[in-house]
């Protein structure tokens, strides 16, 4: 591969190597690291890994080498390029969820038919009766029809209840006329609409005989099956460039009186029925939050290899870069020569990056108890008992938007604790975060819109407050006598907190020394108490105090955060008391191996001490910790990271990042990264290019092939 | 100017208007929005900022309109063609600094020459003899020599002490020769080096005589006059693509036996004598010193712009943004349909914006009384007098790190307060935030390194831990009696806070009622005592139980941040209570206009209050809050939302951030936010290709020209 800069080939790194510092930090790590990762993976889906992983990291369509130096139509042709290698090799191979899950996770680029592989194809599945599946689903699945999913306008996000775009059915056609009534109509942000689609699953407000029914989902055909231009009476475009993902078309859509067959309004659940345009209401309400509470688990669950991901990044470089001599502990080569103390050798960056390493873990036991509880409630909702809708529906909101947020943050510190060489592209941190960047907003914006639509829940609404439903068991324990309340006594329900506060809402912390702040019933009713401190405040406020909704969405801001911590920590040290007779086999096997059980339970008291010190305020206002605990705790955090700092490097391998994924000079699994930093600089296309820089001239480039962007903002 | 995407021009948003609500908003305010934006700028700037928009903003050089669509290549040359534009105006209008800064900020890009006027210039200016000026400096003013400042190296930035770049004098030829015996020795991240800069200020280990004086300055031309080719020995490029900064070519050089004639040394202050190669020493350390204070004043001079900036964006588009109908409180239009409410009326979103306008303002204070600080140490250091510089040296490092880290985080929080829009280049945030993302790295980065530094200090080290400077006072006052610690119970002393602490280390908050919170005194003695108490602890650890340096990272850093927000909190609340009778200007006018006050004084308890919720932890660890206070701090805060409700889009309003700066479609002066959203996304270069999906085709783009990048990584 051909360079614009030839780097003196003699020219090597001063001592000592990256990859012999990274050699002596594995030499340190406590447990089998490979078993680590089986837990991490489980046999099946590491088989998987390295199947898939083998296939892209050799195809020629996959190659990511030019990735940093593309602009967006170069990003976006590439991503193109990708996609349609991609269904090839699905094809092929006849892959399974699983499987592409696996090369889009490698690939890492959003490509424009992934909103038609997981939007348009899951609705019509979900949504669509059996004669629409034979109309729209087959040839979707052979990606002839290309669908995405209109829903958000560009005046509406959150509120769907508020949505302008209309279906109105016109009996005497038997059609729908899907029309954008005003500018803030036009769909917005719609993945795969700009440039992709010839297909949309709209979202529409339904009227019929002037009755309005609320938003739909209607099923239009936007572009010409052939030239692939825009039908009539409808204008499409591509929105621009984003922070991320511009490697994806999101789109804008207006619809001007389109009509299209009543047929193409999605009625596996309600439907108009034909002539008379009367409406056939839904049989349950309930059905749709399944689907909301999936997504969300899934994005929960994807959380712990984005944290992984940039920890892996950060210490490994942290490890190979070197900076000042620490004249009180000195490191000294073999030949005696006292070099520089690499940077994760220094407290602060430890506090800075440890708690991440823990934030990951921590998000792989949350994702094991969703995907359980999401499991469990399948199989009773087949008998038709949802009684454990609520409890998930409120944890997965809250939890979605605690763990995105954390992780976005966290990514950022990662990049941030690298100095300077973390903004350069090559880090790996820069097109990763700007890429994992929406997850805070999409499937729930993770702050105001959550709290704000309590009232406007209906079976199409995408987000409600959850929070509601912690105020009516609060309420409900508070006023239940004996059998009822007797219900949350249980370990098992993981509402127990509150009666456990209402039965001793002056508990106070027991710690005397800084060794019991590892004592797991300790942190568990620590964030326990406060949690249900916080609600009966805030229920107090609402019952006593007349305060209206709006001036307590703070608070109860703070309630879904304290709740879903305590949720995170219980799902942890949960796991962490498992005995070897545990239904999980991966437990059984970490319980199975002290080296490693121990190597966790670190990572698991840091976790819960840390989300508590960061906390701090919180867990004193309510009085369940005085002035010199809140010493001992910060103590017990500095003893632990201590404790991890032998097995930083293996905890982050364990993640089994590929390099192929990260696309990082600096946390290359083989610690080359001055090697690498300078091998990537020297290919830089600008480095093709000689200025004149005589102010006076305006010839600018002596030797370009000049090209012009035509349109003007 | 030309649209890839015809939109239906009678569509307009639905009501009510964007316009309309920024106009109510701008009624509600109650004091006089242009008498405010008279005191943050001044009268004089006020007509320079005047003069140079409108020049700027006229010429067909400094055209922003295709900026978010550019990549690397395009933005470069763009930025290029604006610095030479720029060379132009200042020659042809004699502008000074002042009027260049006000350009350079509207032209809002980063230019390959901006290191040239902003580092190499000045530092010819102040290391450089008459002889080296008269060969350097008067081209260089003339731009025909155009120069960079190389510095940091591949493997080291903050360890100024451990660059491995050497300059060896050689006597026989009485020249220097300045070489890279490592990869690791490139220099890296230098701004201009890539492709402009045809000469260098190299900082290299000065070697003469077998002996080493640590690292000095070298004037070395690197690249040939004629065809801007790199000099033999010396290899240049670029070093890649970054998360922002990418109009500037930040590049490296590594040097191969390269000699420059003994003239070269920047000889100001040190020197390297003919012949004998004897040393001869810079005569006072001190000097250095006082160019990183200034250096590091103007950056926290320029937060409070940044935080402006976004605050304006996210605060007009909140007042715009309406979601969901509040029940409790619907809003009506005129005529009395209800729509649905701003966000701005949320009291989350004022929450998570209003603290960010109160951080602009406080950076103001603290800017000025830096200033004033910096003045009045230069007028004493022209009479030897360099008493002031430890104190000024301290916190112009704490509150760089503090004030940028709040800057970057402030950005952020705006740019997700405005939900979907705010991921949009077009919002106007993601170049922004991209570009100012260094500040937090350079400079000294602002956490781990500034806190190792302090055993490294030498006159050329570029960090020093400042923090040391707090202890010294410390013990000097806990052992001095009468007289000593007297110099430290004025008030004007900013370390008085340390002695009053000491006088009663038991001091407890006296707040009674939430309106106690507004007591100035009270405020001040919090963020003192916790102040005060961090570094006595810390003294205690240090100096009775033989704590390490590297054990007290983290608990230095707590120390820095609170001795910074101390002083943030004194500089705000010195100014608002300052009389009529101020030397002050722009105070006196302000005191003279009570609306203005009043609205001054909200803002003022609000960023003394958030801050003070944020690190509750500290103020309740270190006894001086009991929990009951706690809640009454956190309703004072709910209060003070309340207050500053009326004046939001005015207080932001009056940082008079042009439309041409902001570039943002939803934080437009006149409110049209959807109306320039749908207009730019019709311009995006990619809405003028048709693409071939079909997944068994080859062909991607039908109808592009395509081009090609040639290098792999």
């Amino acid at each position: 591969m051909s360079s614009y800069v030839k780097i003196p080939s003699h020219l090597k790194p001063s001592d000592p190597q990256g990859s012999d510092l990274l050699a002596q930090e594995r030499a340190t790590v406590t447990f089998d690291v490979k078993k680590l990762t089986l837990f991490l993976y489980g046999k099946k889906n590491l088989d998987r890994y390295h199947e898939i992983l083998r296939i892209v990291e050799n195809d020629p369509a996959f190659d990511k080498t030019n990735v940093y130096f593309m602009g967006r139509n170069e990003l976006f042709k590439h991503a193109l390029k990708k996609e349609k290698r991609l269904v090839q090799l699905i094809k092929e191979n006849e892959w399974k969820v699983e499987q592409i899950q696996f090369a889009e996770w490698f690939l890492d680029m959003p490509g424009p038919f992934g909103v038609h592989r997981g939007m348009f194809i899951p609705t019509l599945i979900s949504q669509g009766t059996e004669e629409q599946k034979k109309e729209f689903l087959i040839p979707a699945l052979q990606y002839k029809i290309l669908g995405c999913y209109a829903q958000t306008e560009l005046g509406h996000g959150s509120n769907v209840q508020g949505l302008e775009t209309t279906a109105i059915y016109i009996s005497e056609t038997d059609e729908f006329e899907i029309h954008s009534p005003y500018l803030t109509a036009s769909k917005w942000w719609i993945g795969g609409l700009g440039k992709t689609a010839n297909h949309a699953i709209v979202m529409a407000q339904l009227k019929s005989n002037g009755k309005t029914y609320g938003p739909h989902l209607f099923v239009v055909q936007i572009r010409d099956m052939e030239t692939h231009q825009p039908l009539p009476g409808i204008t499409i475009g591509d929105i621009g460039p984003k922070f991320g993902f511009n490697s994806i078309d999101n789109g804008f859509v207006l619809f001007d009186h389109v009509r299209i067959p009543r047929f193409n309004m999605l009625s596996k659940f309600s439907q108009i029925k034909k002539g008379t345009g009367e409406y056939i209401n839904p049989p349950n309400d309930k059905l749709s939050y399944g689907s909301m509470v999936l997504v969300r688990a899934i994005i929960i669950s994807s959380v712990r290899f984005a944290l992984g991901r940039a920890a892996t990044i950060a210490i490994r470089y942290s490890a190979v870069r070197r900076q000042f001599v620490d004249k009180e502990e000195p490191k000294k080569l073999k030949d005696g020569r006292v070099v520089e103390t690499s940077i994760l050798d220094y407290t602060m960056q430890q506090y800075r990056l440890f708690p991440v390493v823990a934030q990951a873990y921590a998000c792989i036991f949350t994702a094991k108890a969703m995907t359980d509880q999401y499991a469990e409630y399948t199989t009773m909702s087949f008998v038709g008992d949802y009684s454990l809708l609520t409890d998930l529906h409120a944890s997965s909101s809250g939890l979605k938007s605690l763990t995105t947020t954390m992780a976005v943050d966290s990514i950022e510190e990662c990049r941030r604790a690298c100095g300077g060489h973390g903004y350069s592209s090559f880090s790996g941190f820069v097109k990763f975060y700007q890429d994992y960047l929406p997850n805070t907003t999409w499937e729930g914006d993770n702050y105001i819109l959550t709290q704000q639509t309590a009232r406007h829940t209906k079976h199409f609404a995408q987000f409600e407050f959850a929070y509601l439903q912690l105020f009516k068991t609060f309420r409900k324990i508070l006023s239940s006598k004996g059998a009822e309340a007797h219900a949350f006594q249980s370990e098992k329900n993981q509402m127990a907190y509150i009666l456990q506060y209402l039965n001793d809402p002056n508990h106070k912390c027991t710690a005397t020394t800084n060794l019991d702040f590892k004592n797991p019933e300790l942190q568990l009713r620590a964030f326990g108490h406060r949690a249900a401190y916080l609600i009966a405040n805030a229920v107090d406020q609402i019952d006593n105090h007349n305060r209206t909704w709006n001036s307590m969405l703070i608070e109860i801001n703070r309630i879904s955060r304290a709740h879903c911590q305590y949720l995170m920590i219980r799902n942890f040290i949960l796991a962490m008391q498992n005995s070897r007779q545990s239904e999980d086999e991966g437990l059984r096997m970490l319980h199975g191996i002290p080296s490693l059980k121990e190597a966790m339970l670190s990572i698991c008291n840091l976790f819960a001490l840390h989300t508590m010190e960061k906390d701090l305020g919180d867990f004193m206002e309510c009085e369940y910790l005085i002035p010199s605990q809140a010493k001992l705790l910060k103590a017990q955090i500095y003893n632990l990271l201590k404790e991890i700092r032998p097995n930083a490097v293996g905890l982050v391998d364990a993640f089994l990042i590929p390099d192929f994924l990260l696309l990082s000079a600096i946390g290359r699994y083989d610690g080359k990264v001055y090697e690498t930093m300078i091998d990537w600089a020297s290919k830089e296309p600008l480095n093709g290019i000689t200025l004149n820089v005589n102010p006076d001239s305006d010839v600018l480039f002596r030797n370009e092939k000049s090209y012009e962007i035509k349109a003007k903002l």
